[in-house]
């Protein structure tokens, strides 16, 4: 079985880790968000991309769940010594490595996509991670700052602001001119499922659908689409997706999120438990759903959250 | 009193230390090498600057005479589990931060001169410290391998190959085309002294004379020009320089060294009391000579040898 994946950070990471014990022979491919990727000390800084590698490799730091285990951070205390930031952003020594190694391959011609793919050679995630697209794209949020409208980067919003000021909008810049990376087009046409993971709607589904011609194939690919609801009972699971869905005119409901995708992209939709009483609406609005527990608690329950996924694709299959 | 002191790395730093406890109201300016820069991770590494930086603003790993004291190399290790290299090029994670600023700068459009001063804002070396140069200068060395001669890196002769073959050539490639950084020229003019400390009199301050401009400014500066031998009984006191001084058909001893210089350029030369026969021989050269001792055992003596220096140079004035 062909699954393809679209991911975010955390939670399309810790999705994938179930989806390879549910599935443990499927032939899996994550089209990874870059939409969040930042520059940092003259270096490119791929955050989605790395914690979907880490975590499947083995090296993510589990209570964060992002960066490394067994992290150290002297790189960025010599950093600050020189007055060099920003110090907001947590990147460790072991971190550094992976973007020194990146920004040198990128500096020496590679297309993203082929950088990962050397990344991804040591770290054997067990699944193909492709980049969305080897063009740059970089995801800003328009706020209000005393009384004028600034757009700052999706990172100073999320990692420095921690989401505190309302987000006016939110723009994948340079999305409409980007192209689908290498692999991205053709793991879509070749795939038996198509899977949304819990990741965030906006920012990061929501950028790489942004990518022309991947929302297009995944509609037309004549397949099972089925998402997993980020949203449990009115609130994101993890992280401030409410803030960005407000931005989009989305509420922070998993009802919501799934006419969001939409029934012309989207076939089949888990809710949680706790939202059983909005099976109803979504099927009335055209999306086969499901309410089975959704929290990510352990390997297990995700293992078979991602079973609940496979089984509602059978289900629109037939 | 103004002195210029033209620099290279480990012989050069303790030098200077020694010169700025013997003249601590001096104002001196370090014409730094940089013929022994290198590109490694994609990162900009100068040797020789960061040497001089960080053993007179007391980050410096003492007793290896380069790098960072208390030094840690996770960095390094995780670089080398992705299979990318130079291993034999011992980067430590303090150090790996000087190259990420400064390799950050130099891409934002700054030149050297410029990215040096900014790190001496963190270091106060408590001399100006400014690279010979802004233009990319890099020293290759001839060998011969498998009897066919091949151009080497400096760095790679040096540190991965130990100097264990001949060197038949040294090159300042791009030296020819360098001008002088800013501030270069305009310091030897108004110095009151120039002195050449114990360093490298090839790859070191021979590669800073290349730089068309500088010798003829120090040739033409009208103050006394004394240097320190770095050959002590017929042996260079640290690291290989007969081995390059062979390259350009120079003996390895101390009178050697000042006629290579040569008259029209030095006017003093410090040996070795062990090398006090040659002094005659120098003298004869036209280059006033003494002996006294050059081991820069402790921060005292080398203090004394920086009194000596510059007492010669009032004796060559008078």
């Amino acid at each position: 079985m062909r699954i393809v994946v679209l991911a975010g950070g955390i939670g399309g990471a810790r999705f994938l880790r179930g989806l390879k014990q549910a599935a443990p022979d499927a032939d899996v491919t994550v089209i990874g968000n870059t939409g969040d990727d930042i520059h940092l000390f003259g270096l490119k800084v791929c955050p989605d991309l790395d914690t979907v590698m880490y975590t499947l490799g083995g090296g993510i730091n589990e209570e964060q769940g992002w960066g490394r285990t067994d992290e150290s951070f002297t790189v960025k205390s010599e950093l600050a010594a020189y007055g060099v930031g920003p110090e907001w952003f947590g990147l460790g020594d072991r971190d550094f490595a992976t973007h020194i190694v990146r920004t040198q391959m990128l500096g020496a011609g590679y297309p993203l996509s082929a950088v990962t793919a050397a990344l991804c050679e040591r770290w054997q995630p067990g699944v193909r991670l492709i980049p969305m697209s080897d063009d740059r794209v970089e995801t800003h949020v328009a706020v209000e700052v005393d009384g004028e409208t600034k757009a700052i980067h999706f990172q100073e919003y999320w990692v420095k602001l921690r989401a505190s000021v309302d987000a006016q909008a939110v723009v994948p810049v340079g999305a409409d001119r980007a192209k689908p990376a290498p692999g991205v087009l053709e793991a879509i046409g070749e795939a038996d499922v198509i899977l949304f993971p819990p990741s965030n709607p906006v920012v990061s589904i929501g950028t790489i659908l942004a990518v022309p011609g991947i929302r297009e194939a995944i509609a037309e690919a004549g397949v099972p689409v089925v998402g997993l609801s980020p949203i449990v009972g009115d609130a994101p699971v993890r992280g401030m997706a409410d803030k960005v869905l407000a931005a989009v005119g989305v509420e922070s409901t998993a009802a919501a999120v799934a006419e969001h995708y939409g029934s012309g992209l989207l076939d089949g939709w888990l809710v949680d438990t706790v939202d059983a009483g909005s099976v109803a609406g979504v099927e009335a609005a055209g999306i086969r759903c499901r309410a089975v527990p959704l929290m990510m608690t352990d390997l297990e329950t995700t293992a078979t959250m991602a079973r609940e996924a496979l089984r509602l694709a059978e289900e629109v299959r037939a």
